[in-house]
């Protein structure tokens, strides 16, 4: 049995390195930069007016000179007028190149302005105000955004600002989500007493989905036949295979007897964890990784989010984030030696802390709290009994807690 | 001018209601309810064996009974067997239906087990152990997630197991992004000196697939006419209008004028903030509303995030959730009487408070800083100093800062 520590760092050390593909701009957010985005100017690339107002050399105004003759008005994206002698200004717009020959924008609050001219009314005029100069962001040639990074909308208005409609990114690995079991039923199907209709394959792929991957999905029945033939299709089209079900020690729990003759070698099987510990790990010999979630609903939707995703994040070259804490709101006793992934709710208090409340469940097959848990708490395998106040990490499991 | 807050209010007053629509759950993700998901049956189901292992009478232990002969062998979907007497057991399966003449399940570290029988090993035997009992977890009819949920992988997870498979969704709004402005050029071309490449319209549309939300994009030129004809038409098929640029006092920024004509009645125009206080917000006399944000990078992004999305959210009936905070960690100084929406990262200390380093930027012209932004923090007008150590509110700009 492995801890959670040592199958996370395994699982990492089999990420994959798929390669880049080219998508265009406007299919970009989302994906992952496999390339520096340089400026390909200054930015600003001029230096660029930052109030409406007018735009004077700033030795008249030193000379006393208040009243100014208007010679041009110059919108945004307008070629730059020029001034021909220090009484003459130009009637200038935010976001318009400054002309050579002025060096101060003084701004309609500040200014008497009609047809012919204006009148300085402010006494307090600096040399180059209200200008942004060039460059003064970034140089050309300045690196502003590296490979790793998550394509934001914020990368992608630098993408569009300089340029690039092509961009290299990461390319997403191939993913099936395989459900296994008898016991379940396909959706649109009537259960019998006995059966359950399945979830998690759909759930699973939902999952993915909010992270930027499109999965297959698959069932397969418990007949050993038709599972190795149906996973020797799969271990040739994927990248990563998730199986749920079929992994416990259970006499139907076929699945890793399976995966051994179609070479898939185990690297490990159960990790001390509640829920999930008979999750299983191998990989093909051609390279492709199969992850064996527990059937059950809780433990694969915990399994997902702590080995896949992770996984994911790595083969894709992402930069590395920050773990989350919470505070945990409740004493809680949890006897056994496994790390415990407990449901929470969280909350924010008035110092900015994340609070975590235990979401009241029955043990680990009860999924139907999981609508009202924002993340699992990770409560560690060396203790039994934690503290209110105490804090420990946290998985989220959906991005729509805050959001005001 | 208005205050942040009364363009909130103003704006959440005018959220729309576009009414309900039928996908299906493979679509659904994402998606906000707009009917109950109800439990078909009670959860789980029946008495459901939770760990593989034997089934017995516990009142065969109760007298004494360590020998046990299988009968039967029940897997996780098989119809449940039945014992005929108290020294007979099933071999049972994690999953199965718990059969009505047996009540308690040992597990196979507990017992000695071949192909005729087992021998219980352990003298600590609880009667109704390893059994999840039928309707703990719910109750047939108990409502399960509520219209104004978004429609999660948890939430999905509920959709399927009680087999809805077409679901009541909350429309979503129709959106145009039209950026302005004759001294931005497409993505495409090369600028001359005083031109810069237009973003602002795909990072608004970036911003809102990152929201769920699919927006056209559109744009217009610097000439009356033109805006007039094409804003006509948008005001026939969209429910939302969002500009970038054209709202300031500026010379040419003539929207407001096309906007009138367009019997587009403003609401208010100016809000007390930087960046972003040209922000014009109107409705045409069909209902459709015109937010138009500065053509200021920086503030078309912020403006996006404390606006419209929250114009989304109320349209979409989402389920209000709470305000973020973070502690600030820098003295910052801010004279102007107005919001400052501040760019800050985030991180998390050992206490799980989050924290916010304020991201150097030039003025609210420089958007080459945002994409090291985690979100802006809400500095209120009525203070000019605020300390390190001291809380405001963040509007978070993307979901990827935290992720393991």
């Amino acid at each position: 049995m492995r801890t959670v520590e040592e199958a996370e760092r395994i699982i990492l050390e089999n990420k994959a390195d798929l390669g880049n593909e080219i998508v265009l701009f406007t299919e970009a957010t989302g994906r992952v930069l496999a390339e520096n985005i340089k400026a390909d100017r200054d930015m600003p690339p001029f230096n660029r007016v930052a109030m409406d107002g007018i735009a004077v050399k700033y030795e008249a105004i030193e000379k006393g000179n208040t009243v100014f003759r208007k010679i041009a008005v110059q919108a945004a994206g307008d070629a730059p007028a020029e001034i021909k002698a220090l009484d003459e200004c130009i009637e200038i717009m935010t976001g318009a190149m400054l002309p050579e020959s002025v060096d101060t924008v003084i701004p309609y609050e500040q200014i008497d302005l009609n047809e012919e001219g204006a009148v300085v009314l402010s006494s307090i005029v600096a040399k180059g105000q209200n200008i942004h100069t060039q460059g003064r962001d970034r140089k050309q040639g300045d690196i502003l955004a590296v490979p790793g990074q998550v394509i934001t909308p914020a990368v992608l208005s630098l993408i569009t600002s300089v340029g690039e409609e092509e961009i290299r990114v990461k390319k997403l690995p191939r993913v099936v989500v395989v459900s296994t079991g008898d016991e379940v039923i396909d959706v649109r199907e009537t259960p019998k007493p006995h059966q359950i209709r399945r979830s998690n394959n759909y759930t699973v792929q939902s999952i993915l989905k909010d992270n930027g991957i499109h999965a297959d999905i698959l069932h397969l029945p418990d007949e050993a036949d038709i599972m190795e033939r149906q996973l020797a299709h799969c271990l040739q089209y994927y990248d990563a295979i998730i199986l749920t079900g079929g992994v416990s020690a259970g006499k139907f729990d076929l699945l890793p007897e399976v995966l051994e003759r179609l070479f898939v070698k185990q690297i490990f099987h159960k990790v001390a964890q509640r829920p999930g510990k008979p999750f299983w790990f191998g990989k093909h010999e051609n390279g492709v990784l199969v992850f064996a979630f527990p059937g059950n609903p809780v433990a694969a939707f915990m399994c997902t989010h702590r080995y896949f995703l992770p996984w994911l994040r790595a083969t894709l070259g992402m930069i590395e984030k920050p773990a989350m804490y919470a505070v945990l709101d409740n004493d809680v006793t949890f006897k056994p030696e496994l790390v415990y992934f407990m449901q929470v709710k969280l909350l924010m208090n008035n110092k900015a802390q994340l609070i975590a409340e235990p979401v009241t469940g029955n043990g680990s097959g009860d999924f139907a709290n999981l609508a009202d848990a924002d993340a699992f708490m990770e409560l560690p395998a060396d203790k039994s009994e934690f503290k209110k106040g105490e804090v420990y990490r946290i998985i989220m499991i959906h991005r729509f807690r805050f959001h005001r």
